[in-house]
């Protein structure tokens, strides 16, 4: 006997089942933003801690309410010239019954809405670890709503939405290598060649000032990356997300073995920062390419991707570009690695019948795959440096250099991050925040 | 074809698909007394973090023991007189059968009772915000049993229990904005307006000490409360739990920018805590009503209750009660708001056909919110304050002030919550506390 | 009406409730390392937090993918001899169809594999707690990778695998009490008595660093093992893994409240450690027992392993055994607590018609745990020693003592774990790990 939802001829019908684990997965993904708050928060400074948090927890907010009023439309509305979307039904979701059903699938449109809203959440923030130290409060929500509206949503289209041209070419995209890691990587990119370095960089390089913070960060992302991942084929009627889950795993493994092998031959040391990233760059890999390996695959795409990504992050030094904690080294390279060795490890038994080089199906889907990553990082880079560029020159992206230099959560937030001290002494609880001053309390953590 | 649940003409029968979610939103709900507990203690000063995450942590011990022995059969027993419940099948949990079902749902009895176990630990947990720094903790341990045992499961009964006054009335709250929020925030009300403010209040205020932690904390909420709303269906059988979960989302990030921006405007900065205390306002607003509310009205009451709280928390400076860390402006105001709300924005489309104001019902319902919350206010914020009179007057309800002054984590638990120096000194690990010594260890962090 | 599973006369199928279900308390099971990793790292000095976490990260990327070259096959294929399991489907996966049902169940092979791998990849990283500040981390890692395939695989095999020797004899242990906890403490202890003590045992002892780390860690463990207890029974379409749910919070609740109460009356305080201990110790000794108990039963369990524990975590110092964080105390003395109690408090009622002697069932199956207790205990503790043994002499298990003193963080991950003065001045972030200098940054730290 066949799964329940085959029974019925003609249409899927309401899965109790998938909606339910499709509504934890969401939360899944969005425990993924503060993850990835406390990852980047960690490996900063202390004096930037709160503004790195503070970049990703905004995204939450801002991106919710865009996606509700026109995110979700522009995304998965019905598609226009295989570019953009929209159906004014999902317009303020004022057209969305609440049990009406996703097209073909089994779980209401709600449902598949908020788990998609959560990857347009976290995608903004994965961009913020490029531009640590240095950029405004209001500069960086004002572009993570722009960079969204302009960029997120239209790529999200491309390759998720049908109509898309990414989508109809058949680029395979189960996660969001593609539409999540390639398009913030690139648009990292985009952004630090307009707004340049931080004071200090290379001669004064930034010491994580918590590794636990790092490390917690770490393991919520890669606990919320199973619903990221498993998630995406918005159901288990088959065993395909079970596969996407197995690899997920695998490949993280894989690549944090590898990302330490190769740094203890290089650097001499096993670190737990290279334990935290190569994780992040096994799961940013497997992240499209999971439906489609095998298990073993997987090992290899994880290991590949490790390395490639360890190697990646020391190029920031060599032409100079401030992407402060990697997000090109680990989002943009291991994204473009996973995407593409879909045209190499592609088994055909896996979430489609297609199959890649190494297993007799030539290079077809690795051209296709080149398409795609190449279309949204070019999109990406250029959309984001020309987004970068005008709020620069109106209401400007970064703080004043004395500000940087003396720690942008003074500066943006009136806090600091940690008050050892125990005494008080600054300003009330919530309704008066601390001015910023140097004195008694701020002292025992900026001194 | 309909749910497989709707093919059995007569009763329900246990659905895996719906045991198995709600188990999960179980372990979600009980995550939220760990966040909560980290979003309290990162928000005092050092020498206190401890005693705050403690009187969390006791919660799901003490509890959870009295759930067992008669706090589900006096919740959710059969009725006596609108006010209470008592079934002997639920005393010690001794006459459930372990596939017995939840009358007229597809969950065994022992799922639904794990479930509204954990509603029934967080709401004394959230009691400990407004005591911070002052309390001992053996009158804490008993303050909660006392509490649990006299206001929260006769308060459950009433709005959730078949019988239950408000129940009965059709108050709506759907997942807990009257018999948690607004009992808890009522109930922090009661205690502060008897034990008084601690030493050095408005003079002295607190900073506090790891915001990051704080953020922690909120995150950890956030995640957790998806399971607290979409759980309290019961089920996937509707997409009523999936507007549920879509709402909360909207409703969270409305509230964290309507904070936000009320907190520029007024203090002029955008703070970490103003974000974390924002999203924490709207997830408190939409839990009564978000099985009623649209998204666009749950962005609507997201909004209210951001600005309402941000408000709302600056009252005690005014009026001179010490709600350390806001109950009372966010719990019981965000309680309020949301539940009185939805007598204007129920939509008739949701959880119910019932319909507020703006959507042709009238005022019906919200006078019958107003009955709901007011009575729920009225008696917890009164046999709160009952029973810390009480304690007071007998073991006492707070430390010596000396104590409070050098640090209530030394004095209550023999501990400090850091040690830096990493050179150990103290007394050995679990088995001999160290003394409360003011030497080398501690004086890094307490100095 | 049955649940849908039972209607097919023959075989069971897909069910995408339990495939869903399952995958969910995978990624529960997962964060438990992470959780294990701050709830260790918390409780050591500051100078070897990041070995402590390292210890439980490297498991996550060995064991993973040694379960998937041959663990998997080794502990759930075919048996031989009622000692080990061999299936060459199993090995590197290559055999698994993605649609293929384990055995007897509705959830695929790949659902099955993957939520043990993550029971895998903990048990070793437990015992990391009793080697704090004194082991290589080379060492550490061969050590697992032996210990993985020599001890935990075929012990996963005789108490889980069809024809294991436990397993056919009767021996229950529903989630891991013999396999998990009894046989990393038992390793724990092997290990310990073969390296010897830590410079300035007894003499210096360890103060935690950070107890709200180790909060976050309990909460976290708390958290992901109702899907470790609940997720055990695979599936939900009867009562047994909600009743496992209910009596896995019960009986942590029950020894958190026990262990503080000891230590009360032994110690004069109730301290966060001693809440999060017990905690951890009820979750072990529930771990075995909580489908055979009732929750009754259950607040027993709890109650005696929460005291049990509190009781032999003082043991180390009386003979001479360093078990830094009590992987002996809690894990082996919980387990076999939790076990043996199966003897006496299972009602027959539960996961099987099996009663224990309180409830008319003689003492049967107490002979039959201690068979399982015992058989697993010694194997592990002897096995564990050689292969302690045996890379003492070849690679050598200790740090220097130089390094020791100085801490393991400087001289095995050329990191510190925190950085609180702001000023950067290491060396660069991921390429070049800082040296182990004792200059500037680290001396706020180490000092």
């Amino acid at each position: 006997m066949a799964p329940a939802i085959t029974l019925a001829a003609d249409a899927p019908t309401l899965s109790a089942a998938n909606t339910g684990f499709m509504l934890i997965c969401s939360a899944l993904v969005l425990i993924m933003t503060p993850g990835l708050a406390f990852f980047y928060g960690g490996m900063v400074r202390v004096k930037s801690t709160l503004n790195m948090l503070m970049m990703s927890f905004i995204s939450m907010g801002i991106i919710t309410i865009l996606w509700v009023l026109y995110g979700f439309s522009l995304a998965f509305g019905t598609d226009s010239g295989s570019v953009i979307g929209w159906s004014s039904d999902f317009v303020g979701f004022t057209g969305i019954g609440k049990t009406e059903l996703w097209d073909g699938y089994t779980i209401p449109i709600y449902v598949f809405a908020v788990f998609q809203l959560m990857f347009a959440i976290i995608t903004p923030a994965l961009i913020s670890g490029a531009l640590a130290d240095r950029v405004k409060f209001t500069a960086w929500s004002l572009f993570i709503a722009l960079w969204a509206t302009v960029v997120y949503f239209p790529v999200a289209h491309w390759v998720w939405g049908t109509g898309g041209w990414a989508f109809e070419l058949g680029v395979i995209d189960f996660a969001g290598g593609t539409a999540v890691h390639i398009n913030a990587g690139a648009a990292a990119l985009g952004v630090i060649l307009v707004i340049g370095k931080r004071v200090g960089f290379k001669k004064d390089p930034m010491r994580p000032h918590s590794l636990p913070l790092v490390m917690l960060g770490a393991g919520l992302l890669w606990f919320g990356w199973f619903g990221f991942n498993a998630g995406s084929w918005l159901g288990n009627d088959d065993g395909v997300g079970a596969l996407m889950f197995v690899n997920t795993q695998v490949a993280t493994a894989a690549a944090m073995l590898a990302w330490l092998a190769y740094e203890k031959i290089r650097h001499g040391a096993f670190t737990t920062l290279g334990a935290a990233s190569g994780a992040v760059a096994g799961l940013v890999a497997i992240t499209p390419s999971g439906g489609a390996v095998s298990p073993l695959g997987a090992i290899a795409v994880g290991a590949i991707a490790g390395v490639l990504c360890a190697m990646a992050v020391g190029l920031k030094y060599k032409f100079g570009y401030d992407d402060s904690l990697d997000v090109v080294g680990v989002h943009l390279v291991g994204g473009v690695a996973g995407s593409l060795l879909i045209g190499f490890f592609a088994t055909g038994g896996g979430q489609s019948d297609v199959a890649g080089l190494f297993y007799g199906g030539g290079l077809d889907q690795f051209w296709k795959q080149c398409a795609g990553v190449f279309g949204v990082l070019a999109y990406s880079l250029v959309a984001s440096a020309v987004l970068a560029f005008l709020i620069d020159k109106t209401i400007g992206m970064r703080v004043p250099e004395d500000d940087e230099i003396a720690g942008i959560d003074q500066a943006e937030h009136a806090e600091t991050a940690y008050d050892f001290s125990g005494a008080g002494g600054g300003a009330a609880t919530r309704t008066a925040p601390p001015a910023p001053v140097a004195g008694a309390a701020s002292k025992k953590v900026d001194a």
